[in-house]
């Protein structure tokens, strides 16, 4: 999947081999920037709200100003969506520290930032989603701040690489027997009896968007989650794990460490999780996970 | 101080407000990248080879394929300081893991690297050396392979934020009750009876080349260094602190959290090994560190 034509940089909407950024950029330098990406729905941007809140928090963590940069990205995401007629995938921003024509740690007391946004077409209810995805584990090398949404992303992207190599396609993060989180997504576990399992927040992941509102989908359907940390004894023995992000959705985890995850195919738990989730971003169930049917 | 005007960018010698990087590099969208810095006196390469052989490990570490990319690295380094007609500052290299125009954590299996390279002219035996800086102690939040030289730089930026907020130059970082080093530079610490003492190489700190070469100069001239993690406490009794770095080489530092070290000057080891590495250097003690001459 390729982003689509026209992309959005610092002012301008232009084509995407003509965007221009200065390697001066404090994105680029010292990995000084915010970003998020917003599931598009049936032409709908999916938790927005959500998003700009943890990304003001972000902004405000890593001391860039939000409020001048904030007040157009709702207007932005719709007009990047429709120059590029996307109704179904995803939009991209990431926000800096701007760019000085120098290099200099300290930067200026007051931030400029700087603003980059993209948008794709990406079917977010497919094959993976109905198949499941195998997985492998990894230790959790991350920075401290995991609460922070930025892109100090080097050890996701080699966590990535090391999962393709593997013949997998994402990658599990443990730190001290516990586990943390996917590498671009929260994680659940269905342990025996049924009992759903995500770990809860702190600085030792992020507080995925999805991830809170799966949360507050399966609570209106009365459904019980724990809230703690999963020791990697109880990741090898779950019957069943799936993921949650915004481009992802509700991912099961078919397959970890090419050791199959439970019966090998999306259990239970996990179908119904999909079908309140999807349910709730207004999903025809029936031509859209007509697999679910008849859970 | 400002970068010298000419800078270099995948391949071509550009006005550095005319360099055109796409947004869709892995050095801005993961922080893939590694850097180097290096300093440059009399118009020669300070360790060139050593930074040379850093970059690489870092490189290797971080996927980056670096035979090609390296081969033709100290031709630019001269070339861009002929340019610039720069004969004393630093040059600053940042390889990245190349732009394809998508975002894709894993990207492709082998990865076309990108390149950027400025270089600044800046009196690298000031009054900062003569002096002494100030600097705080702050939480090390970083990933856990500090050893590699990334671009992952968010904490190290915001302490210099909070540093230059606090009235100070620098900040010291500590971890579970020690001292991993300075937010840009390793830190060596002198102790009751002038034992001297800096972090010994792992994954918790960079394996400083300005670090290594002053070791290699002590060790000539006899006198001993301690290779081992600092407390906290034993930072708080020191009488003597000083950073060593590529562009401030030897720095004392003489005010710790507000109050001063020692005597609150520089102290006689400091001195000591200020003379001995600006003679390694090459440089006229005389003419360029004339309150050496005293001691």
């Amino acid at each position: 999947m390729q982003p689509a034509e026209i992309v959005y940089l610092n002012g301008d909407f232009v084509k995407k081999g003509e965007a221009c950024l200065s390697p001066f950029d404090r994105g680029f330098l010292f990995a000084q920037a915010a970003y998020e990406v917003t599931a598009v729905f049936g032409g709908e941007l999916i938790d927005f709200k959500a998003h700009l809140a943890r990304l003001v928090r972000t902004l405000d963590g890593i001391e860039i100003p939000s409020a001048e940069v904030c007040k157009s990205l709702h207007d932005l995401h719709l007009d990047l969506l429709a120059r590029n007629q996307v109704s179904e995938g995803f939009v991209y921003l990431q926000i800096t520290g701007g760019a000085y024509g120098k290099r200099d740690f300290a930067g200026p007391e007051t931030l400029l930032p700087g603003l980059f946004m993209f948008c794709e077409a990406r079917n977010l209810i497919g094959e993976r989603a109905r198949d499941g995805v195998a997985s492998i584990t990894i230790e959790d090398q991350r920075w401290k701040r995991r609460d922070y949404k930025t892109t100090q992303l080097l050890s996701q992207a080699l966590a990535y690489r090391e999962a393709e190599r593997a013949g997998a396609f994402g990658a599990i993060m443990q730190e001290d027997g516990f586990v943390t989180e996917a590498a671009s997504a929260n994680l659940w576990v269905v342990l025996d009896k049924g009992r759903l399992v995500t770990r809860n927040l702190g600085r030792e992941i992020l507080p995925g968007i999805t991830r809170q509102s799966v949360l507050a989908h399966l609570k209106r359907e009365g459904m019980q989650v724990e809230e703690r940390a999963i020791t990697i004894d109880e990741l090898g023995a779950a019957n069943e794990i799936f993921t949650t992000s915004a481009t992802g959705l509700v991912l099961p985890v078919v397959e970890l460490d090419h050791k199959p995850v439970g019966s090998g195919k999306p259990g239970p738990v996990t179908r119904r999780v999909q079908e309140v989730y999807y349910r709730g971003i207004g999903a025809d169930i029936a031509a859209r996970a007509p697999w679910l049917t008849g859970t």
